[in-house]
């Protein structure tokens, strides 16, 4: 359906689009006082960014709606993931404004938040059930589908604001989260054109946006993508593997976003459990995520960046051997 | 011929190997004082590099090496490639030997330097008249082969000289040569995977070993490749588009390379020009190669660093439109 000569083509243009907006967007976004605040406990090296223009999202949602509507054909797959993706920003948007112009550093209360989510993942799920996608997911490794039957929904809730959760998570350092949701967006951009699928374009738009994104925000950033860019990161890279049925090979692929995401949960829950029954909390890391951990034992952001490309550029090769089975036929 | 799990496998072999080798090495280099020395004009920011061990290619070479070898099947280009990338290897060796242990910061005379590769060009020349391989080159995007002639001789000569000369220059900030050649080895790894070359392994090969090697070669680089690597990665290269017959669409995708190469040619050409014409001599560039040019017009190496992979990245796509007529039939 989808040759890779489109799929290039797709890359390239959101990869211009992004390209021509930033140059613009960092200006704008700073004058419009749209700068980081960056939290007092984290690594003290971050206080340089104090100030630097975030929702730099909002790039990547236009360049990556653009390309992706564009080469659009008559399968409306692609479309399905850019909706939830321009959900996801739009959650994400609320948050950042509050946390941003409104100067409530929490942001939207978690409790909204979720709420939003779970009306983004309804919709998606009528896309599912009208576009006959079906309960069943992929077992790495095995070559086999499981049909999960009624199983399938709270997987599907978990999976879709699990991910969304994890690449927010991922997203504190510069250049990580785009950097490592380039590759995965590749891994996807392949399986797409493996499996004859029509989220190819989608596929493609991601990797171009976010690489033209990575320009302006490799370290030092001059932008940050805000919750903006992670919540749609999230709901992109959720909605393609439940279209693919692949969520268990993301959780290969995409597994610095999962160690990140575990890893907070590992320091919250020790801490309250230590709290409990020591009367105070120990931590399990010297911070979490993981990435601060890394960076408080006094390695430098740029290294850990680079650790968690290598990882996830490997992970996306044992992605591939645990897919296979899915190309064949 | 190859699939593309050999492939993956070839990778993942050569990633371990180097990821296995790296802890080791550095401190045993930095024991043998075989530490950079920093050119004294460079940015000043480089002069935190001095005593970062350099000589990493060796570790590139042996992993390279071993999963090369690993997953060699009958046909030798392969094995070409592989001794082109070792001899190439040693010229470079002898290069930094000479500069680190001898203390002469120029190393090898440049003389010397051109004879060892023409030895080297000469006994590839011997392997490709003896396979067969003929004197025709792909024109990019016109689909069609060419059969130069006479004229291969210098042009072969060109590639094989230049493009080392050029992956020798581009090596000169944290992260980049490694990096920019981790995609061209993927490009042709694609490439080779699509016409159904026996230069899968080799290809694949060069890509673990690289992505390992980054890892301790971001910046801050706790290991340097030197000349032993970066001459590797130029043999690599250059015999690699030879045996495909693509030297001119690397121009494409190795087009970070060729400008990092034109920068200082036109450089040292116009200040020579100007020196005769004007009694004094002036610069194009702040500083040449072009990337240190970025840094002294105030741009992290980082960031430079961002630039050349995300060129080299879109280089990569536009060079498989440029390809792709190749791989039918």
């Amino acid at each position: 359906m989808y040759d890779f000569t489109s799929a290039v083509y797709a890359v390239l243009l959101s990869f211009a689009v992004c390209v021509a907006l930033l140059p613009g967007a960092i200006p704008l976004l700073r004058r419009l006082k749209f700068g980081q605040n960056v939290r007092d406990d984290g690594p003290k090296t971050h206080l340089a960014k104090q100030g630097v223009p975030t929702m730099g999202g909002l790039a990547i949602v236009v360049s990556f709606g653009a390309a992706c509507l564009f080469f659009l054909k008559d399968n409306p797959d692609a479309l399905a993931v850019l909706a939830v993706t321009v959900s996801s920003a739009a959650i994400g948007f609320i948050d950042d404004y509050i946390k941003v112009v409104k100067k409530r550093s929490l942001g939207l209360r978690a409790g909204m938040k979720v709420i939003f989510q779970l009306v983004v993942c309804a919709g998606f799920w009528l896309y599912l059930y009208f576009s006959q996608v079906g309960s069943e997911v992929y077992i790495p490794f095995l070559n086999i589908y499981w049909d999960m039957g009624l199983l399938y929904v709270p997987f599907y809730l978990l999976v879709m604001v699990g991910i969304v959760n994890a690449v927010n998570i991922t997203d504190g350092a510069d250049g990580l989260a785009s950097g490592v949701t380039v590759l995965v967006a590749a891994f996807f951009l392949f399986v797409s054109l493996a499996m004859g699928s029509g989220l190819v374009p989608a596929a493609g738009a991601a990797v171009g946006a976010l690489l033209g994104f990575l320009l302006f925000n490799s370290h030092p950033a001059k932008i940050i993508m805000g919750d903006t860019g992670s919540f749609a990161l999230g709901g992109f890279v959720a909605a393609t593997s439940i279209i693919l049925k692949m969520p268990l090979v993301l959780a290969i692929v995409g597994l610095v976003y999962i160690v990140e995401n575990i890893s907070v949960m590992l320091q919250v829950g020790w801490f309250k459990y230590t709290k409990r029954k020591y009367g105070e909390g120990r931590r399990l890391f010297k911070m979490a995520p993981l990435h601060h951990h890394f960076e408080v034992s006094g390695w430098r952001e740029t290294q850990v960046v680079t650790l968690f490309y290598v990882a996830t550029a490997v992970c996306c090769l044992i992605g591939y051997i645990a897919a296979r089975g899915a190309f064949r036929g």
